[in-house]
């Protein structure tokens, strides 16, 4: 008998009918001999309602009752989804995060978990119970109020007790088939991917494939804890993420790239005509640090000999572009830089894939593919298993199908190339 | 500094304007240099749109998940209504039933207050806080699960939290303007009660004056806390529900007659033909007791000598009418009676005055003026303070209307009358 730690998002769970669908398929995962725990977010759009509701008695409410508010979005999905259970015949029981062990800090609407303590779900699990769990909130651990997880925050909470529980695995229901080589809607010829490492999945997640929180990848490669991702609209096997993709070997080879990811949301602030003077990058970065603004990418350009000024250009998510604007111009006098340029028409493109450690011309045919569709590369940054790139915001599907089609990565060729390795 | 708590029932508290404006009622008592605790019930419909969802996923849901879900409800107008009150610049802190310390037996959907432990709350007024609870809610002792407490739930809980914190007053918003010698849409000229006992105020909830519970004016009598009943949307005093009205002297006499209640929720049932044989009225009542059927009034016709048998009526909830009509069927050969009556079209119109204790005129001014006003009556209870009388339901506004005129309860009439006294 296994341990099967399920999450459904919410457009899984948006109304009574999908609520009761999730249910079947819960009940066919016990009645198949597993212990089965569900972690369940919000129906649909209840958060964005409740958000509005805020927003209507408070322009800037407090972080506390935020979190008091919005957690009551999962306890409504838990418990109609316990109801629904019962009425197949079995039995469930809803838990809060609260009653289900989850204790983070204190930091209300981005807490983070700093440790499990599932006696309850263990209890109900001994009973013979199916367990649901409100996913996205917790309790502090020394204030006891509410918290909530912030972004990736119900993903985060099934592979946390999944970690303490020892699940066999975490199951993380969506509404795509799995982790594909791209985007879908950009490359109609994208490939479910079998397979992939925690590392390669969490490069995908930072560089703008949505379907995993870079977090909760994080958590699950911690406690080496296999992930499932998988449609809650079918039975067909999902994306696999675990440590090893290759250790059973099924594949002859690691593919050289896993996937291409691409990210629309960040924009590009350049600080132009900077004294080339020691010091001046690092009071830049402090500057904007102090700020708490999240730096992706950076480029300093060649200092001009005749006038001994550079310009520095860097990446940051586009929301936080008009708090780092105005940080940057409260210092512009102490370090002499000469203007601001703000470009939120950029768009991020990046390869990812383990296989590029050992495959050295990845770079040049990335760059050569971007060069034939006629693509102008504006930054570049490197990992030891992915590139991006920055490219005009209109330029990225051309982008991403140009190294989707240079790494064969479309599915009628998946075969021969992704698992037979061409050797480029 | 006084401590005062108020509650406030969801059509207080119906959208984000009716909440922005109990919060600036809270924040002016607090200014007034009082602490205030808050007990808030669910906005408006949402408990009736979070049973509407419940029904689509499940015809019978388990009432440990159908307390989760309703519990919902206040929580998000708790929050909303702490953040507005933060909105106007004064800290305010929501608490769940559970974390107010509320704790009550495991009954599911209409659980018992067995304790009453704010230590929290306590914590919050120490600290200068406005502490917002939740009404209607509370956590089971044994089972640590979330309980809701059934009808005039929330009323309760802001007399069961002014009790445990020796609070000087508990003021029950509403909104009218206090309790009514009746019901002021069948009796225009009804007058607002100043004041009225424990005693008075619990024959009229009982029987059918729907501005307070049961339940809260007994639990308030035990703890001998006045509640002020009060209409949200005006400064004017209400009604005030304490141990003895007259004690200050204002009045010049008791009233004979406080109000006039009525209630058309009842039913009455006729079981014909009972064997005139001791014992078969208690079979029929234990039989009715068995299937938790609480009755009201009872009536046995005097046996008629030649078939030796009897017919014995009596009220209950019309909803609990069929339960109690196939529970009777199961024993209708065990007793042998000859067939059973439903009427759900009957009323209950009730007098209720602690001075009809040393007014014995009452009763036949009350007999009279309904004959008057050609109401024909079916059953008669009385107790030391009430009198009440069962009538065609298409007659109860006759009834009522007649009453109130009869013990000259209206409003122009007051002065002279109800504190005046006249004898009868």
């Amino acid at each position: 008998m296994a341990l099967v730690v399920q999450k459904y998002g919410g457009s899984s769970v948006a109304d009574a009918s999908c609520i009761k669908r999730v249910a079947q398929r819960i009940v066919a995962t016990k009645k198949a001999g597993n212990d089965v725990v569900v972690i369940v977010s919000a129906m649909g759009d209840t958060t964005d309602e409740l958000l509005d509701l805020a927003q209507q008695v408070s322009p800037l409410p407090p972080g506390r009752e935020l979190d008091m508010l919005l957690t009551a979005g999962e306890r409504i999905s838990m418990a109609l989804l316990a109801m629904a259970i019962a009425n197949l015949g079995h039995e469930a029981r809803s838990f809060t995060g609260s009653q289900a062990g989850v204790i983070t800090d204190s930091t209300h609407g981005k807490a983070r978990i700093i440790d499990v303590t599932p006696g309850r779900i263990r209890e109900a699990l001994d009973d013979g119970q199916i367990a649901i769990v409100a996913g996205f909130q917790g309790v502090s651990q020394n204030t006891k109020d509410i918290t909530t997880l912030g972004r990736g925050g119900s993903d985060t909470t099934a592979v946390a007790l999944a970690a303490a529980l020892e699940a066999d695995v975490c199951e993380i229901y969506t509404d795509v088939d799995g982790v594909f080589t791209a985007d879908p809607r950009i490359v109609p010829t994208a490939r479910k991917i079998p397979k992939i490492s925690y590392d390669e999945m969490m490069e995908m997640a930072a560089c703008g494939a949505k379907i995993l929180h870079l977090r909760c990848v994080e958590y699950a490669r911690r406690f080496n804890l296999p992930i499932h991702v998988r449609s809650s609209f079918s039975t067909k096997e999902g994306t696999w993420v675990v440590s090893d993709p290759d250790s059973e070997g099924t594949e002859m080879e690691q593919p050289i790239i896993s996937g291409v990811a691409h990210d629309r949301s960040e924009a590009k602030i350049t600080v132009v005509g900077v004294p080339d003077k020691v010091g001046e990058a690092a009071t830049i970065f402090k500057t904007l640090a102090d700020a708490e603004i999240n730096i992706d990418m950076i480029v300093q350009n060649v200092s001009a000999a005749a006038t001994g000024r550079t310009d520095i250009s860097f990446t940051l998510p586009t929301s936080d572009g008009p708090t780092a604007l105005s940080a940057l111009k409260k210092v512009q006098d102490r370090i002499g830089f000469e203007s601001l340029q703000f470009d939120d028409q950029i768009g991020k493109v990046s390869l990812v894939g383990a296989g590029m450690r050992s495959h050295p011309g990845v770079t040049a045919t990335f760059f050569a593919a971007l060069a034939d569709a006629g693509v102008n590369i504006e930054m570049i940054s490197t990992s030891e298993i992915r590139i991006s790139v920055i490219v005009g915001q209109d330029e990225v599907d051309a982008a991403v199908s140009a190294a989707h089609r240079a790494f064969d990565l479309d599915a009628d060729q998946v075969e021969a190339v992704v698992y037979g390795g061409t050797g480029r």
